[in-house]
């Protein structure tokens, strides 16, 4: 595996949401094994058990952290299961995450990773609970990983064969991208999977989306308030949005959508 | 009382939620007394004003976060009225809450924790508002606290005599045990006072709520997508929820609703 | 402009709100500049693109900051076009915030304090994308102003003729003051602009909006649960409240009401 240098900070990425607990005790967990470390919420908002949305987040965004960050993302609809967990290392970044493919798009920056599988005892975790790997084994994994006490490579066993990644990828035909929904954020903004570069290469210039059209704009303020507009967004990615409105409540639509960028 | 070492780690819980600037404010008013305190935020979505739900949350979090950290606990439907304001020490915890039952559970723990009443003046605050003593007051006594200024002795006189708790406990009989849904989570998993001793005791493997019965499982993943399920949850409580669903809005119930174990 | 001794505290204050990873982002960027800062979320639930709202709880929150600290405000409906942004220096705090009148009361506090415009270059930001400045321009200046690496007055050009705030003050005529609702905070309370002396001078002991009357009391536990009650708030202005209950679902009323103050 890649050399890690911890620079102590650790993000979580998680779909449990602010209003209860569990982030917290994530954080409680964390300030026990490495009083050190400075956590950052990268987001709880996932939606629940999506873990397409996790990746894409996870993927165009831990650039923006200092090298040696540990980014610890825990959207997992298996938990309890016999589904496995992992780390790995990518352009000095440590992940740590379930073996569900979350970890996919960010695998593909770097040709083939390896990866380890986590090894609770390795940890000294002595018991799992059955519902909560987040505080159980994630948290400590994070910790342990940002204080530098244990480096990814020795957090357990090699892993050679991990759940495919079911990250969708837009495809190009005849001058059209067909791209799909794979977040939607705060402000109702519907995020695609089709690139800037994908764009570009097919000089598109505007988009459909659920019996809707409209332009390729530079940048909201381009619209008129109310409009419904499509821009490259600051992850380099299209999406489609409303000035000064909700693009997501105004089509009725949300993740998985298709959405077609064409010239 | 007893003895306290601070961590510098002060926990945040209240039923202020986190759209508008009262947690940001209470943490500026830390950082002004305790620059070097690390806060971290429990949860901030408590039920507005559920003393109950709080209760739960605290006692069965603080454990999970470093000893001689201290806790600071705001929900407080009698703010600005002649309610007093209290602190304990509790397995090398500090608390700091209204006294309104909130502490209940977590001094169950602890038989007879000698408490404190916060004196204002102490502190050196002159001057409470009548709405936010979040700020004006749990949070100076936090800052305190955990940079070692003060010891929880030392904040005000002893308190004998303190709010009751309304915190309700399950009961048993002829082999069912009747509890309470004492907490709702962020994917609406109903959250009840059950405990997995006493499921245990009475070898329970059935539940019924609301008109409705589910099995006892290990864990979500035991379950088909869509069904109702009671598991035992990472508090050692019962719960009921659905897989891959939202019990609290399948069931159209919430906080306060009777469950009952069985066999 | 005034001098300016960073304490290392960045507060943060946008419409971004918590589920997606734009706040995270930020704070990742202000981490790699500025490793030693410590970053406070002030807010991110403003209303989105309210820049009044956003005016309002900054205005009135960043007292309770250690002086030193760095406010990073982000509700920018601008975003993208030719707007400026803007750095400034009152009582010992710098904001930094989008030239769109959200510094408007902030700097009615301090005459007129001289402001200068972020030059991007002296950040080394070399790209600015269309939709983020938060992370492309607002968080580097935040960090660099928090580190101490660049002065205030060093971040760009003075700047003289700014946006006007569109801030609305309350107007009092033969013993009436009428005034707006200006915020809603997470309880559904209303927070109007009419200040605590504007009540006193005119002794005003009632308050009407959106047809309904109610009393000004002490404080909300002075009403009955469900009552209709105004108060003082601990920002010291007008607040119309429902005790144990939400008033803007109650009186289905938002920002930008009229509330009238009345003896």
């Amino acid at each position: 595996m890649a050399s890690f240098e911890p620079s102590g900070v650790v993000t979580l990425l998680t779909d449990f949401g602010v209003t209860d607990p569990f982030v917290g005790v994530m954080k409680g967990v964390i300030a026990s094994r490495a009083p050190g470390a400075r956590v950052i919420d990268l987001a709880h908002g996932i939606e629940p058990q999506n873990v397409i949305e996790a990746a894409f987040w996870l993927s165009n965004t831990y650039v923006w952290f200092p090298p040696g960050t540990v980014h610890v993302a825990v959207v997992d609809p298996g938990v309890g299961s016999a589904r496995s967990t992992v780390v790995t290392v990518v352009n000095g970044h440590a992940f740590v995450a379930p073996d569900n493919g979350l970890l996919g798009p960010v695998l593909a920056d770097a040709g083939d990773a390896p990866m380890c599988e986590i090894d609770a005892s390795v940890l000294g975790v002595e018991r799992l609970s059955a519902t909560f790997h987040g505080r159980d084994l994630f948290s400590p994994a994070g910790a342990e990983l940002a204080s530098g006490r244990i480096a990814p490579a020795d957090i357990g066993p090699a892993k050679t064969a991990v759940v495919p990644s079911a990250y969708p990828l837009a495809t190009a035909d005849d001058g059209r991208i067909a791209g799909t929904i794979v977040a939607v954020d705060h402000f109702g903004n519907l995020i695609s999977n089709i690139t800037a570069s994908e764009v570009h290469v097919a000089a598109a210039d505007r988009v459909e989306i659920a019996g809707h059209e409209c332009k390729l704009r530079h940048t909201y303020a381009d619209a008129r308030r109310g409009e419904l507009v499509a821009v490259i967004n600051s992850w380099d990615t299209l999406e489609v949005a409303v000035r000064e409105g909700n693009a997501r409540a105004q089509l009725g639509v949300a993740h998985g959508t298709t959405v077609t960028a064409l010239r």
